[in-house]
């Protein structure tokens, strides 16, 4: 099988035929046109990258170095044993490869835990929790965008969880890029059109440090389950992923719009006039909760 | 298992756990419901509903006939062997029940057949001549409503049909009503809220004649493959189906408003200018091609 640019053997067959040297090359261009067209972000931005240790958000910090960005990283500890250290030392590898600045932040140094709040899964708390600390770092740190490595999948893995729940305001919400507005910092998703393969090959042909644990938390997770019935079924019917990136980047839903308020104990964004925000719950239910 | 709303047994456990009684009521309400939300239809207009034979359409005529609407029934005879003349006896015998005029056309009195046309299935040649049909029955003989038994699975794997195409256009006319333009008639799906087990309920407690053959064509067809895809997501995640309606009747999307032309041959609307309309393409193949 060769690659349809060269004679040199194709080492990845989907979505096109490519060597080694015309895989990179794609990868970049990819990545480079959709900042591009997006208008992510230019050099001038001072970017944030978040970085788990995970083939995405390496191969997105390692390409963005390869195409000549200046970012820093943001390792968020979750603190999961047997999990979040070994992610942490991949993480810093990384960076000491890219020689880049990498900030680190450990959960327990904010007051919470990734475990189950009441009714709320363990996968769910961790959701607020990531979303709430990339924020703030990146607003209080002066970031203006903070870049994650939401792939393909996990768009369109959103996209029917929040269908499923009839949350239309989280659908128009997945754009891949959320405009900044007051301590909302601006969010980008640079690889929107990436499946987890084309990370994984990136990855592994560029050598790069990442870790290869599964979350221990995540089996049975909603996401998950939803995002294999979404394989099976664009496996039967190629473009499905694709096709479902684009049409949420056309979509107009006329939901009312959200008011955004400001948290009664942190001051950062919540939805609500004079509440308390998820995260501050979260953060007094196990101060309550101490185990 | 009783019915929550009176103490006999229950004969349906999903959505809600009913008695026959309180199904029926339920049903009848909600078709009601539905009609008037959307403005489908009042008892001034002169309604065509169009009939197959199958639970989902004679549940639709049944249930329109006790709610007191006048209508008259369309079957277009599809000339499917060991099929379509049976689903035809069991539609006139409805008809009869109802007392009300059924129209019958054959597609071979139109120059058509439901067969393969060159790389088009069968399945998709007998969705445009069914469509085509209709209409022009409906526009020819003064209807000024067309309503179909399109359920709520029917809509949601059109759907994911639409959206794994990437037809924006198609997903935007995927609402409860199309409003009239030109020769094509109004369009409405008063089902749009049911499931095909709440028509099958409906159709058995009240005994109406239906033709329980599945069409021997479909077996392998692409929407029934989706269908069966999506009800496995819907059991494990119960609100897909419903959601996925509410959601369509929410969405814009930006697409250029199609201008409707009219075919050169048949002069029936057509979107492209100066051109011969799937139909009559279809019947221009089989002229050549009689076999």
């Amino acid at each position: 099988m060769k690659c349809i640019k060269c004679d040199k053997k194709a080492i990845i067959s989907y979505p096109v035929r490519f060597c080694k040297e015309h895989f990179i090359e794609y990868y970049l261009n990819k990545l480079k046109e959709t900042i591009e067209k997006w208008e992510m972000f230019n050099k001038d931005d001072k970017i944030l990258v978040a970085v788990s240790g995970g083939k995405d958000s390496s191969s997105l910090a390692y390409a963005l170095h390869l195409l000549g960005y200046e970012f820093e990283g943001l390792y968020i500890n979750l603190e999961i044993p047997n999990y979040s250290n070994f992610c942490e030392e991949k993480v810093k590898e990384l960076f000491k490869l890219i020689n880049k600045k990498l900030n680190i932040i450990r959960v327990s140094d904010y007051g919470v835990k990734v475990e189950r709040v009441r009714n709320r899964p363990r996968c769910s708390v961790c959701g607020t929790i990531k979303r709430y600390l990339m924020n703030r770092f990146a607003y209080e740190n002066g970031f203006t965008v903070l870049a994650t490595a939401h792939t393909m999948p996990d768009e369109v893995s959103f996209f029917f969880m929040n269908l499923r729940s009839g949350n239309l305001n989280a659908i128009v919400k997945q754009k891949p890029v959320l405009e900044g507005k007051g301590k909302f910092v601006k969010k980008v998703k640079p690889l929107i059109y990436f499946t987890e393969k084309e990370n994984l090959t990136f990855s592994l042909i560029n050598n790069l440090p990442v870790c290869r644990l599964e979350c221990p938390y995540a089996e049975g997770n909603t996401q998950n389950v939803i995002k294999n019935k979404i394989y099976e079924i664009d496996k039967d019917f190629r473009g499905l992923f694709n096709q479902t990136i684009h049409f949420l980047e056309k979509i107009n839903i006329e939901v009312k719009d959200e008011e955004v308020y400001e948290c009664i104990k942190c001051g950062y964004p919540t939805s609500s006039k004079d509440i308390v925000c998820s995260f501050c719950k979260i953060k007094e239910y196990f101060s309550k909760n101490p185990s």
